[in-house]
């Protein structure tokens, strides 16, 4: 489903959607324009990346705003709940369970799972933290369908495992180490540490 | 300086930098195709991303293991040590403060900045909380070269702005906003929500 969509472009509405909802005086249209002098990018490239949901924009107004943000949300699933599960709830994994922006996607963070016997049991951000050793049941009772791993290097593999195994498909993986998911799943690594020494280098 | 280096090579280089760090069983040599088939990426790719390094692959045998991992660390400029601070000592901020990853890629935290007067004063991590309005001060007295933007998104362009005054040229910003800096400087915005979105997406 929507495989055909360049992953740039997926990365770009959420921007996209954002500035929509963070900017506006009441104004009815936005055009391309607009859009791409704002964010940086080409007018062209903005107009493409749009034409990937239902929003429909036309010759000089440009787009109606808020059929905007309704096909970005649409095509984003915003509207469509799914749950999330937390694993690792140390500093990271229970910054994220406290944290409310998830909601705007539609994400629905319903647990965390740990193997620290004192958070077993307890509550982070208003969520229960179960033990890991009880993720393929709690998994599949909750209906997780979007995963968050926190936990340390050492155990991510062991984590991704878990989770391919209870058909988690959408795996997003804070530890240091690159996982691979078999076909039909998908992960996204993101290595904070890494991801600042590229900047520096960069700059 | 490196900027013709494609981002999406740049990108690959941790991930080639950890796979080897990480592998391995005292072998001397490592060929390009054993790396793309360990991370599923194409031999072509792999060795046009090492080209962009100091490293020699040799024909048939491949590179030094040890040759290849030095000439990453050079690259990314691990042995180059640069100072670094977290902007909003939340729960993420304060997740950062504590995570030891950052001196893999010679990145030293030394401090993060909160506007709570509970924070101020006090150490995160071992790390000193300053006063969000001493920043322009005591990032220059740290030779601060990196930041970490934690902040709720309605401050994170107040920081953004402090940061470009300072003259902090590289910023990751983990607040659901686009931040816009001046040419010279570079940002990376990472939204966790949305990429957790754009995952469920895709599967």
């Amino acid at each position: 489903m929507k495989s055909d969509i360049p992953v740039t472009s997926l990365q770009r509405l959420p921007v996209y959607l954002n500035y929509l909802k963070t900017s506006g005086n009441g104004e009815q249209y936005i055009s391309s324009g607009a859009i791409a002098r704002a964010l940086s990018l080409g007018e062209v490239l903005v107009r493409k990346d749009l034409a990937f949901t239902s929003a429909q924009g036309r010759t000089r107004v440009g787009y109606v705003r808020e059929e905007l943000i309704a096909a970005l949300e649409e095509y984003l699933g915003c509207n469509n709940r799914k749950t999330a599960a937390i694993f690792g709830a140390g500093g990271l994994g229970s910054a994220l369970l406290s944290y409310g922006g998830f909601g705007n996607y539609g994400i629905d963070v319903v647990a965390a799972f740990d193997n620290d016997s004192a958070k077993i049991g307890g509550e982070i951000g208003g969520k229960p933290v179960f033990d890991i050793n009880e993720a393929r049941e709690k998994t599949r009772e909750l209906d997780v369908k979007l995963a968050v791993i926190c936990v340390p290097a050492k155990y991510a593999k062991d984590v991704a495992d878990v989770l391919v195994d209870c058909g988690v498909r959408a795996i997003l993986n804070f530890a240091p180490v690159l996982l691979k998911v078999p076909e039909g799943f998908v992960v996204r690594n993101i290595d904070v540490a890494a991801n600042l020494a590229i900047l520096s280098v960069t700059q």
